[in-house]
């Protein structure tokens, strides 16, 4: 892994599936290319957004490798790879790490609630122990109101004291400012880079030492949440925010995955891209027609998406639009 | 699978690991062979307190493999299947069956919060049709204060109506007794088997047309919770109860798996049993020592325990045995 300091919007790519809940590598590796074309700095795949879950551990190594072999940077992948169990994540982590990955993004254990501080960081220092590898670099994945497990600042410091080289950042997807500025507050002037779990907080994270943000509506809208992180600083920063706020808010009134997963299927009309694995429930035909209505009433477009529905294997794609990447 | 009905006291095996956190198949196979001697009716194997969701697939499948190789009656065994991801769901209960287990208990997925009905739905018929084997009996596995996903009545109700063959029962480990209430009420006249998470409302569960319960303390107390089950009618059952909660609320001062794995540790002199996973943490020297001496204020002991510490392999502790069991 490289030690350079990860920025950006980074999405947590949605997992495509086809409609007997396979994962699809094809459909998968070419909606990857896409968010790198239009504004995503990075890919955190199998994230929340991504059902990773709801996914095999082979099913992850497949999926990745698949990224990776059609030629996606892998500087520019930061997979998730906490699960329950502690050997699942090494292998994951351990997988990552061996295919160059920028970082990884890494949950708790979240079968267990109420864990003990020191219960939290023996997951975390037993993972880097037995993964072992020098070029690791980890960010924790903090996300209370779904894995019920968040990771408290104490467990942040400490790990800092004893792996700081390795613990280097974090997604914080509690939802609560407070959260995110009080890490900030502690931990960023040292380096630790701290990424909003939503771009509803990008530029209050910019304005306090953060470095970006991994969110969800990065799947659909990269593009001027880009925008915003490379112009943070202007002067119409707060119009833009409000601007990627309101798309955002749009989507926000269904079940996100199924909500991002049936604006690809609208935009690329590939209706297949709509498929979830339970116990996810596909956005029924209204709400979708609903959706994709104000979608496109607020002027919002997924230029080039078309190219998703694409027979072709990914490689021979890439190489047709070569010219255009 | 049989479909004779399941009844009794059974326990959630606990997990016995090696110093280097690798699964014990010799201390396992020898704690569930004196579980079975002393009172559980059968092993509900892969439980909550079995750190079951801290184990991969193929530690489950090697573990359940092991106890069906060493002589352990199969359908004296109720593995728990349920994970988050559908196809290792699928992969474990299809392995249960094809071994002849007594049914699985099926956690819901429990990484998305907040599920719909539908999705719930979903996500059981979904393994069930996948595994497509007639064999098949299901225990459906509500424990929302840790899973954080709670199985509905309305989701009983509508897997009843299509499924009644395969879902036959449920644990209730919501520590709500109102909800077993209303369970048993809705469905235990047409054969539905409720089992009470925790002998705590075992005499209730009796009372009102239950089938037994599925209890952590079963791994230390089976004897005592058997006498209670197999005499609910008899006129000291409240005093029973009162005598097996009383054990129950001794262990409940500690975190309860670490807390059954340091009492099996201190009764077969053992202490390697005391080890646990993380995110868990194994019960500390002080603690320790109080459990165990409150535990012998009241006259508590493990008889026959002290062969779980038997270096040799569980198949000739067996044979030795034999006479005895």
């Amino acid at each position: 892994m490289t030690t350079a300091r990860l920025t950006g919007v980074w999405a947590p790519v949605i997992t495509p599936f086809t409609r007997e809940l396979a994962p699809d590598p094809g459909r998968f590796v070419r909606h990857c290319r896409w968010l790198l074309d239009h504004g995503c700095r990075g890919l955190a795949v199998f994230g929340t957004n991504s059902e990773a879950n709801s996914l095999t551990v082979e099913e992850r190594i497949d999926l990745l490798e698949a990224l990776v072999q059609d030629g996606v940077p892998a500087g520019s992948l930061m997979p998730g790879t906490g699960c329950c169990a502690l050997p699942d994540t090494v292998r994951l982590t351990a997988h990552a790490v061996k295919l160059g990955c920028g970082g990884v993004l890494m949950l708790p254990p979240f079968y267990y609630k109420g864990l003990s501080d020191e219960g939290l960081y023996r997951s975390f220092v037993e993972v880097i122990e037995r993964v072992g590898d020098p070029r690791l670099r980890v960010y924790l994945y903090h996300i209370p109101p779904v894995a019920q497990v968040p990771i408290p600042l104490a467990v942040i410091e400490r790990l800092l004291r004893t792996h700081s080289r390795t613990v280097v950042g974090i997604k914080d997807s509690s939802g609560d400012w407070a959260n995110t500025k009080a890490v900030l507050d502690a931990f960023a002037a040292s380096g630790f880079e701290v990424f909003a779990g939503s771009e509803a907080f990008l530029l209050q994270n910019m304005r306090h030492g953060g470095v970006g943000c991994i969110t969800a509506t990065g799947n659909v809208n990269p593009a001027a949440i880009d925008h915003l992180y490379r112009h943070w600083q202007a002067p119409e920063a707060d119009r833009m925010q409000a601007e990627v706020s309101a798309t955002r808010a749009v989507l926000q009134q269904f079940p996100m995955i199924s909500a991002l997963k049936a604006t690809v299927a609208h935009y690329a009309q590939d209706p297949e891209w709509g498929t979830v694995r339970p116990p996810l429930v596909e956005l029924g035909p209204e709400d979708a027609r609903r959706l994709a209505g104000e979608l496109g009433q607020r002027g919002f477009d997924m230029p080039g998406l078309g190219t998703l529905g694409d027979p072709r294997p990914a490689s021979e794609v890439r190489s047709r639009q070569g010219g255009v990447t």
